[in-house]
């Protein structure tokens, strides 16, 4: 099925303990769409970069069979550009520098080949541009996903109120989820954010996993323990990228299938975190991707029977 | 099958943002011994408390068909008392007291019925009270679990490890698998513990579930997403309990079976926390743990067919 991806596409420069990049490709569009190039379809993009992005960047998006018909390029402007540092935990990060450049005043053009879409993902972005996307749409896709962040919550939470009542599966950390709600259990915090209009809601715990609800189901996906976290960016787009892959790939929009997207998006987040900035998403292959997921099939099973 | 249960018996007095209590039966021992009592085996347990402890909690563990035979009853003693407060978030309490009392100078006496067992736990106790008890059993037990905590990595750390080498299953949690190891990566950290002695070990994360690890493989097991805490006193040894309770119903050890078995100790952990100290351990029946163990199928299930 048709898949749409709106988020930034970005230069990030990365420090960790354990290296750092100064200019490398990121952005939540990004890796989203390189993501769920790897579940056979094409993801369509809208963005904006600068100048400065250069063709050589454009053509590797398409070479990862993205569609960036969509990604406008503002030739007097340049690119978004984020910087941060990370802890030697690797679960809390400072952020450097963020100059948002073309991002500033971005006006997303949904190109006519784009129209009619099956699955939209709305990455993290002003929760106004996010709306604007689903009005430009003709027709209403069959399942909208939207992630954001605290971020929209201290600035315009009314804006993002009206975008979240407009979406089907909303995702976001756990310290959003209770920030959202103003509850400390994430069970109550997740029953009153359905309440504003998401059927779905997936609660990101990084390496402890991620949770998934409706009004009357829970679900709960660990991560995978690794030797090495080498880098945690772009890690939840990229579980966000691997579950809407899955489910155009699939179809069903069900709390079933959701369960098996959320585990397709966590072992692409898994790889993800093993190498600097969007490197290892560039170097996977279908192999890798199953044997990761029988990794997953390993970490999760018991044997219900001799349970019950 | 035969299971020997060795560890505090005490009061507690313990204050959370819900309410307080002040002087309320605890301890390890207490915790495993009744959590363990679900899985229809008759738990012996070594213990000691003061004149104090009284005969009406002396029967109370009987009641749970829990042998007492190795409760030591210090005539002239106090019993081991424990007090603590928790923050809002419940993960983080100060100890405001601890009464070592009869437990200063425990030694631990097996009686000759409590010979012969198959399953062995030590709570959380001196690592040489631990120790001795594994000396004094003329026939080393099948399978042998080990609790403790970082005081021990503190005060006295080559004991502890001399009395590691010698069990089966240790469970501490994620801080203390770092301290104990020195690593931070939770997967090197237990390849690093493993090489001590233990032949398993579980990682306890609360809120967010356990990790269990052999030399070859891993187990993630949820932590089931609660409405409510009141009180997380006992979660560790309730889980410990149900552990070794269904271990020792079962009589299998294998890495298969402990995933169950950490499955059932999770299910009897859940429910430890949703009321004040051990107040939920008295009030269950198999029709709860039965409906509880098919939440916890719900929360994990997914379709391995679609995701491979």
């Amino acid at each position: 099925m048709s898949l749409l991806v709106v988020g930034s596409v970005a230069f990030d420069a990365i420090e960790t303990p354990f290296g750092k990049t100064d200019k490398t490709l990121g952005g939540a569009g990004t890796y989203i769409a390189l993501a769920a190039s790897y579940f056979g379809v094409q993801p369509k993009l809208i963005s904006v970069v600068g100048a400065d992005f250069g063709q050589e960047n454009l053509e590797l998006l398409k070479k990862y069979n993205i569609d960036i018909e969509g990604v406008q390029v503002k030739k007097d402007e340049k690119t978004f550009f984020w910087s941060g540092r990370y802890h030697n935990d690797m679960n809390s990060r400072d952020t450097l520098l963020t100059e948002l450049n073309s991002l500033e005043h971005f006006d997303p053009v949904v190109p006519e080949n784009y129209q009619d879409t099956d699955f939209l993902i709305l990455g993290n972005l002003s929760p106004i541009v996010q709306r604007q996307v689903i009005e430009r749409l003709h027709k209403r896709p069959k399942f909208i996903v939207m992630d954001t962040m605290n971020f929209w919550m201290n600035i315009m939470l009314d804006e993002l109120k009206k975008t979240i009542s407009m979406v089907d599966l909303l995702t976001i950390n756990d310290e959003e989820a209770r920030q959202l709600s103003g509850e400390y259990s994430l069970v109550k915090a997740a029953r009153k954010i359905l309440k504003m209009g998401p059927k779905f809601l997936i609660i990101k715990k990084g390496e402890h996993g991620a949770l998934l609800f409706d009004e009357q189901n829970i679900f709960s996906a660990p991560g995978l323990p690794l030797e090495e976290v080498f880098d945690p960016t772009g890690a939840g787009d990229t579980f966000a990228g691997g579950l809407i892959g899955f489910l155009a790939r699939e179809g069903e929009i069900s709390f079933a299938n959701l369960r098996n997207a959320i585990i397709a998006g966590s072992a692409m987040a898994s790889f993800n975190v093993q190498k600097f900035g969007v490197e290892q998403l560039l170097d996977l292959n279908q192999k890798m991707i199953y044997e990761r997921l029988q990794q997953f099939v390993q970490l999760t099973r018991f044997d219900y029977n001799q349970i019950l």
